[in-house]
This record gives C-alpha cells, sequence and structure tokens, in this order.
C-alpha cells in the first residue's frame, strides 16, 4: 500500500501541542482534551446535526469555497460546531460555551451561532485572541516562514539567532539611533516583551522610554530578550517533560 | 433543550434492522456490524482521506446537489467509503472488498471506486441486489407507500390483507379470469412467490402454469401466499426474539 492510515500518525501534532499546553500551566482537573479524531465518536452525531443546517451556498459564502474544494472542507464547520454543543448534550440542559480563539477562525463559530438556536442549543461567546507578532516585522508569526516565530521547543541557541534576526524599531545605524530614538512601537523584539516576557507594566513602559530615548540600543535589548526566553524554554522543557498527556488522549 | 441528541436515539433503527438481519441467519462468526455513528472512530480518520479527493463538483455532479444542499450530503459519500477500506487499513495490506447493493448505493461507491487508486487502496466490487416489488403493481416497494410491502414485524392479520389488497395479473373478472388466464409476469403476488416464497423452480412454474391456464384463482393464490407469510412471520418473530444484538453494538 502506498499509504499507511492510522490514529496514531493523527494524533501526532495533537500529542505535542498538548504537552505544551500542559507545561504553561493549564489546570489539569479542569481540563477535557478533545481531539476530532479520538473523540469523532461524542462529535460526529451533533456534527451531523449541525450538516443539516448548513448548506453549501452557505459555506462558500463564509469561506470563499469554489466547486473546485474538497467535500472536507465543506463539511468542516459542522465538526468545528460540535464542542460548542457537547456539554449541553451531556448534561442534557443549556450549558454555555466560550471560545477563545484567534480571528481566523471566527467565521466558523459564526455560523455555529447561527445553527444553534435551530437546535435548541444557547449560542456559544467567543473571546477573540490577539495574533502572535512576527519577528520578521509586520503581521502575523507563521510556522512555515522560518524566523517569524520561536517554537517552543527550539533549542535556546537557535532562539537566540531569531531574536538577533529580528526586525526592530531601532535606527538605520548606532549612531542615527542614539540621536533619533527607536520605534518600539513597530519594533518585534518590543512586542515580545509587550506580549509575554515583561510582565511589569512600570518596566514595559521604561523599556519603552529607553529605546524611544536612544539610550537602549538593539543589540542590548535583544540580549535581554534572548535571556528571558532561553530561560523560559530551558524552564517549559523540563515542565514538559513532567506532564503525562495520555490519560487526556484515550478514548473519549 | 428542544431536542435531546443521544446515539441511543440515533441507534435506534440500526437494533431494529440488525435484529432482523441475525434473525434471518447471517452466521455470527463472520459478522461485524458497523454502525457509522458508532463506529466513526475507525471510519472518521478514513473519511477524511477519502474527503481530499471528492470535490463538491463531483458530487454535485453525481447526485445532483445544489448549492442549497446541505454540507451533510457533500460529505456522506466520505464515510460510505470508509467501509470499503476499513479491512485494508487494519491488515496494513490490500484487503478487497465486494459490496452487495440496490442500485440506488451504486453512485457512491463509483466514487469510492475512483479515489481507491490515490490512496493507495484496492477498489471495491459491488454486487447489485434486484429491488424489493411493491404490492401495489409496478416499481419497488417503498416503506413510506403503505401497503406496498410487508414489513417483518407487521402482525399476521396485517400482511393478510396487504396481501389480499394486492395487484395482480388475474382477469377483470372471475369468469374472464377461468376463460383468458392471468398474467403472472405482471403479477405482484406472483413474484413475492418468485422472490421469496417458493424456492422450487418446478413448483413456482407450476404456479406459473395453473394462473396462466386460469385454473388458480387470485383468491386461492392469495391465501396460499398469505399463509406461507403467516408462517415465516411467525418464525421471524420466534427467532428475532432469541438474537442478541448488543454484543455487535458496542463500542467498536
Amino acid at each position: 500500500m502506498k499509504k499507511k492510515l492510522s490514529l496514531e500518525e493523527t494524533g501526532s501534532f495533537a500529542r505535542e501541542n498538548l504537552k505544551d499546553i500542559l507545561a504553561l500551566g493549564f489546570d489539569e482537573r479542569n481540563l477535557e482534551v478533545i481531539v476530532d479524531t479520538k473523540d469523532i465518536t461524542q462529535l460526529y452525531p451533533i456534527a451531523l446535526k449541525v450538516a443539516k443546517h448548513l448548506t453549501a451556498s452557505t459555506v462558500k459564502a463564509t469561506f470563499g469555497f469554489e466547486d473546485s474544494d474538497n467535500v472536507g472542507l465543506f463539511f468542516f464547520t459542522s465538526i468545528q460546531s460540535a464542542p460548542a454543543f457537547i456539554e449541553s448534550v451531556r448534561k442534557g440542559r443549556h450549558v454555555f460555551c466560550l471560545i477563545p480563539c484567534a480571528i481566523d477562525q471566527d467565521p466558523h463559530f459564526r455560523l455555529t451561532r447561527d445553527v444553534a438556536p435551530k437546535l435548541g442549543f444557547p449560542k456559544p461567546a467567543l473571546i477573540h485572541s490577539k495574533f502572535f507578532p512576527s519577528l520578521l516585522g509586520e503581521g502575523k508569526m507563521s510556522s512555515s516562514a522560518e524566523g517569524s516565530c520561536i517554537f517552543l521547543n527550539d533549542d535556546e541557541e537557535i532562539a537566540k539567532q531569531k531574536i538577533f534576526d529580528a526586525v526592530t524599531g531601532g535606527g538605520g545605524t548606532l549612531k542615527e539611533h542614539r540621536e533619533k530614538g527607536g520605534k518600539p512601537e513597530v519594533c518585534s523584539v518590543f512586542k515580545y516583551y509587550e506580549y509575554f516576557f515583561e510582565e511589569g507594566d512600570e518596566k514595559l513602559r521604561e523599556i519603552y522610554e529607553l529605546c524611544k530615548s536612544g539610550e537602549l540600543i538593539c543589540g542590548d535589548c535583544k540580549r535581554m530578550l534572548a535571556e528571558r526566553v532561553a530561560r523560559f524554554l530551558r524552564e517549559h522543557k523540563k515542565r514538559r517533560e513532567k506532564v503525562n498527556v495520555e490519560k487526556f488522549l484515550t478514548q473519549g
């Protein structure tokens, strides 16, 4: 056979992602992990009910699908919707659902909200998280754009190199930077402090001002971030080795 | 909640149908029952691979779907295809599959055959069964056309009445029938003998000739069939009470 299909293969990304989630500190007692392929027994009956209320026309208009796209794409929103209703199905009463996601997943759940009342379920609510900034400048990171982000399993040296290669808001030359100051508001390194690596608002403000005044130069700023990232990666790696994902990935 | 979704509800038709199948004498040792909703864990990963090779355009052309049809219909062939490949996936080698079905299910498996080589599976082969004849005359029975068929759980008296109300190939009057004979070739009662209730070719030929000559009249012919049907239903009911379907319907 040319290809061998197995659940294990399908589940490997899920497993690695879950390790990271647990290592980041999600409380296992309050956590249930739903994997489409493993928990499909619970999702599929709900997905079928959703599918009956979604026309091809609707998903085409929503996602820009064409007739040349595959039927898996057409159906996918039905599966994506199911977790929003699963607790209502289990409990046999209205259980409200809050979905944290980035805005690119929003269209699926807009459709979910449209279908919910037709099935007698409460509409799920959404909270949109920001996109992860790219180290290469404007826009969001992309796992396929090398250097645009640091992976949780990146080697410390690789992470450091990515930070040193990052696009900043610094002046064209050291002289220019000292004279005119940097632009932290467009700097990907500053965004990393802002989003992840400087929790204190006062200290963040300080970094901003020191850059703005030209006192803090990009090399030092990057070195400081690289140290924090390296420490985080080391600790994350340790926590990651201790987590037990298997209990979350056993059959529904 | 307006509707309560449960696997039990979904499974009740499957359960009743399976009771009939087992009561009809399928050898339990060689039988595996796949129920879409219960065995979806095995079917879904295969269905996803199939779906990637089926475009909306293809299923529209095959089944006449429109954009106003729901996405469940668009996706369904993917699920329908999965059992054709399941044994190859399990064994990790080519396992050939023969699908007995009526011709209305044929289009699904035509598409399955198109996709098979793309996934490295052998094409399934089909064997088309005849449609069940209608007691109301031409065409096939339909569970929604009352009187067109006898259900396996019909009361004997109801079955008898359906047979007596059946459209036959008999003459307009008894006199005409005696003189000109009947037309067994267009008679739904004769079809019941032919398909189900007279195994002997010689005896079937005899019924045919006796009708053709006008010697056998519809009333007697129907009475004879009704007795055979009643006996079958009685015995089927007994066998049905003895079968154990649960072991076939437990989680994949």
